[in-house]
């Protein structure tokens, strides 16, 4: 159920509308809005009597909402969220990209590229210390060290970060390290995870599962959000299909639907998405047309020397053409970037 | 095996090539380009030295093709193919707009949705008088009568046609009514009817099956072009997967590699793409940023009463906005429309 | 809608029932049972009110049935569909192995083949000579020729033929040529090869589409039933999924739900299924457990010589045991073999 | 790298091999089996040169592994690897099956459903005292508390157990508690968690992830065996595709190239797998026909009251009758049950 508050209710009525939700056993979300608050409520709602609100002091309405998902739902929040960052805001009209190499390497590799993004106007890099490889016997990030390295790099050049949390018990580490926290792909579903960055005070990049439909991507979402932190940013990095001729299906035709759905930014990564180098700058360019709020891009001064994912990284050259043409697009659709 | 002539070859050397291909029982498909022609040859080519015909006057050289495709790959055409109408050329740097109502009904719904577009810029008009159905008890279109319909809308107006072909049998009387034969998704491997329109001389829309890869579309194309009807239109309609936010998962990741290994025009169905009218204007302007040469779009002036697939079809007022969309991305992207 | 009659019901009393259901401008479908018959019914059922058909003489119950099949449906006919060939029946406690050559290639193949089966008790022998293939480069079958072939060896031999129909210009050669004819699943909704098959007086072995839900199966079944052909076998050969283990994934999950829906009989083809010698057996033997009515197997004296499909095809030895295993369940299972 | 020693070779000499793996800096895993002893060896194995060991006392042969998988690999380790339990050994030619409810919901139904158990010969019982659901406001399992249910139960029944560990938080307890740790489908590539339970000393069930490919799944076993912990059984539990007719595609066509790549025992869960109660027997009995080592099932006195997935839930009846059929078919199968 969602309380709409009247647009001129008193921070008094708000409360009293919480402690009301909080007796009968559940959990008030208060979700501010540009011109009135609403409040959500979470836990078997099943029985509750919205006429139990309608007759408290500024209330608008009380509102059964019928989709699973609650907190990430767009009849519970009509405006579209804006994660707002030192470095930059994310969501509404403006398109923003965050670039970077899959791993961390070394300090050097790391203040190079941010350099690089930031003389190009982008302000946040991705980077994995963390990283989930199919083989136990890959290089699987340089942990904890990889961490240090990207905060060094951050105390240096201002850039901000966005890193992948693999489990629980690096939460901390990562929360403390970096801007943005990464759920990968392969941890959608991963329930204590999603509990655990809803604890945590960092907006978190979820990326869609390899066979997640769009509902249990936004139950995902709502585990997040369920746990306090409203900061969710959704990602699209391709889904598992019969397809051969990419890495795996980009599946931008999610975009349209996510956003009539949620009100949360998504976000397209068209890297892993499509696996091949070539094809990012089309793709990339597609995000922003079918509605995407932003891009994630491996980058890499070399990446044919890259530790990881080197097939499906852009160099600077191609990534300065490639920020030009969404400039360009993003003006003629009305996005700043 | 490929055959690419000098840029200055003669008439009768490229002739001389032809032949010594037949004289190999193989078939030859002289394929003329901007700067110089090249001559594929079809048929059991293992065999066959490349040096049989680098000694022949006029010849550069001889390619062995590894693709299974031959007359579809880029390595045997490496220019853009244009497909040349009385309306409209489709292909290169135009983008071209196919619209209509989803099965023809009447004369005077064909009669005004074609005013309606031409009046907008656009040439060609889709329309079905026959229709693939699911159920043997739904409307299977109007047949033979709906073609003459078509033929009468078209000496009223001028607009192109473009209609689909379901069978052998209809074969002579679609083509004669028709500017552009469709082979619909569920025909892309009924390969007697693809043998039979690569007998025809109008240009081929091949929509791609539901579950096709890139490889077995293209080898779709190549039964066509073996025929001797080298005009074919690849279009993405949507491929089956695991998501439900979507009729179908329109495959916009499709186009990249599609350009890049064949030099057929390929356009995208949003329609059926998405099968929900709302999505589709997005996925259109994803699909012109992403690299398709045009979009087939279903446009009724009353769709919430069209004989078939009202759902996804856009009514004039919506069809009129996202043309104006597509054409100033047309504008930044290069593209004439 | 369904008009059940009376155990007791003469049959004068289900013709005015037929002519009834006529007068009305709908197709009837006698459906005869053990104990009682079925008028099953076509067309626009829609505003036809059950009480005008209860009131009539020797009618026990009008149903309203609601899946958008109707012939097929176990709703209107509860008994399993058993169909009656001169070498063998199908369906019901049956359990029937049709083995033998992907393609037609010679007389003496044939011949080998065929008294190879019979001399193991099998009765029916599949071989192809329309052969639908992804590249119009690849031997197509030895078409009329083979089917010339495959009647002699059938005149020789006894044994009863399946062969594939691919359009519907053959369709009259194949139907008088063959026993059972096959529609492959690559032409599964190609509907105006259904619709002729329906006008066919031989059973037809319909393969399920790579990408056909259950519902979409047996809406091809219907249309070939709609045409007055009652004897349709549905044939799981693998659906197209994202696994790489095996050509196809054979879906031997949708024999539950098929028989649940369905009251026609289902047989598997593991060859194609599963693509690989090695595996058809285990998948046979799977396929018997899970309920199906029927084995479709590539045999062949020499298959890593035959002329197509020969990494799928067993030779006499594997299939001799393969056999012995079948029989052993069958008797386990209640099936007779 | 695999280093098979000859059949008499003496404990000092594996230990002299062992040692020198270690010196190359690489971790050596002893494998011994019935006739002879092979060391595999895992790290960056790629400079290693095998003559560098066949000079070593009792060494047969030095073979180079090509798959990414090693410790899984059947090449490694050619015989099937029996897990032994105090109630039951799994693999081999026996056929298991463990039954239970979908989540621990109290004593009494544990206590009932073990005694009803074992009265059947069934010697393993399953039942989640963590569950991962796709909502965070679905009942997420008794936790702690229904670990000590479970303990109190097998104290008293005697049954061994299986149950689900979600992350490493809990790790310790669970392996305390359960006599095989399972991990869920949506966690099969949660690396962190595959780490810690490769340093348990209790078997692993693996379930296949929603979208897994066989490698991926022999990867995530080989994480678990990379760790030290050599006891794993796969569980195919339906794969996600474009099907609608069940909750998931169970996979049984997985089965057999498992089985000819890995040496592990492989289980079926019908009841995830089909979603519907109905479907569970056929598919339990193709399962144990297609080659399976067991079956895990869900079973419940009383499934329409269940407190989770009761739809896909067995009553003691039907399993009664289900078990009478499995050991009728493990007879002619050559299993013991």
């Amino acid at each position: 159920m969602l309380i709409v508050m009247q647009s001129l209710a008193t921070a008094p009525q708000i409360d009293a509308v919480v402690a009301a939700v909080r007796e009968l056993g559940l959990t008030p979300h208060p979700l501010p809005g540009a011109t009135r608050t609403a409040i959500g409520m979470t836990g078997n709602t099943g029985s509750v009597d919205p006429g139990h609100f309608e007759v408290m002091p500024g209330v608008a309405e009380a509102i059964r909402v019928t989709k699973p998902y609650k907190l990430a739902s767009r009849e519970m929040h009509r405006e579209n969220t804006t994660i707002t960052l030192p470095q930059s805001d994310i969501g509404s009209q403006t398109f923003t990209v965050i670039g970077g190499p899959c791993s961390v390497e070394s300090e050097k590799l790391l203040v190079q590229t941010a350099e690089f993004l930031l003389s190009k106007g982008v302000k946040l890099m991705r980077a994995g210390a963390f990283k989930p490889r199919t083989s136990p016997y890959s290089f699987q990030g340089m942990g904890l060290e990889g961490l240090k390295l990207l905060q060094k790099m951050r105390a240096k050049t201002g850039i901000g970060i966005v890193t992948e949390l693999m489990d629980t018990e690096h939460a901390e580490a990562v929360e403390e390290a970096t801007d943005i926290i990464q759920i990968g792909a392969r941890n959608m579903q991963n329930f204590s995870l999603l509990k655990r960055v809803g604890k945590c005070r960092k907006p978190v990049l979820l990326k869609r599962g390899l066979s997640a439909t769009l509902e249990e991507w936004l139950m995902a979402a709502e585990y997040v959000m369920a746990g306090g932190n409203y900061q969710v940013i959704l990602c699209e990095r391709g889904v598992r299909t019969f397809n051969d001729h990419s890495r795996n299906t980009l599946d931008l035709s999610v975009i349209p639907p996510a956003k009539a759905l949620c009100h949360l930014p998504i976000f397209v990564d068209p890297s892993h998405g499509t696996g091949k180098r070539a094809y990012v700058p089309p793709m990339a360019l597609a995000s922003i047309a079918a509605g995407a709020d932003g891009l994630l891009i491996e980058i890499h001064p070399d990446p044919d020397h890259a530790a990881s994912d080197g097939q499906q990284t852009l160099n600077f050259e191609a990534t300065e053409k490639l920020l030009t043409q969404l400039k360009t697009l993003a003006g003629v659709l009305g996005r700043r970037m």
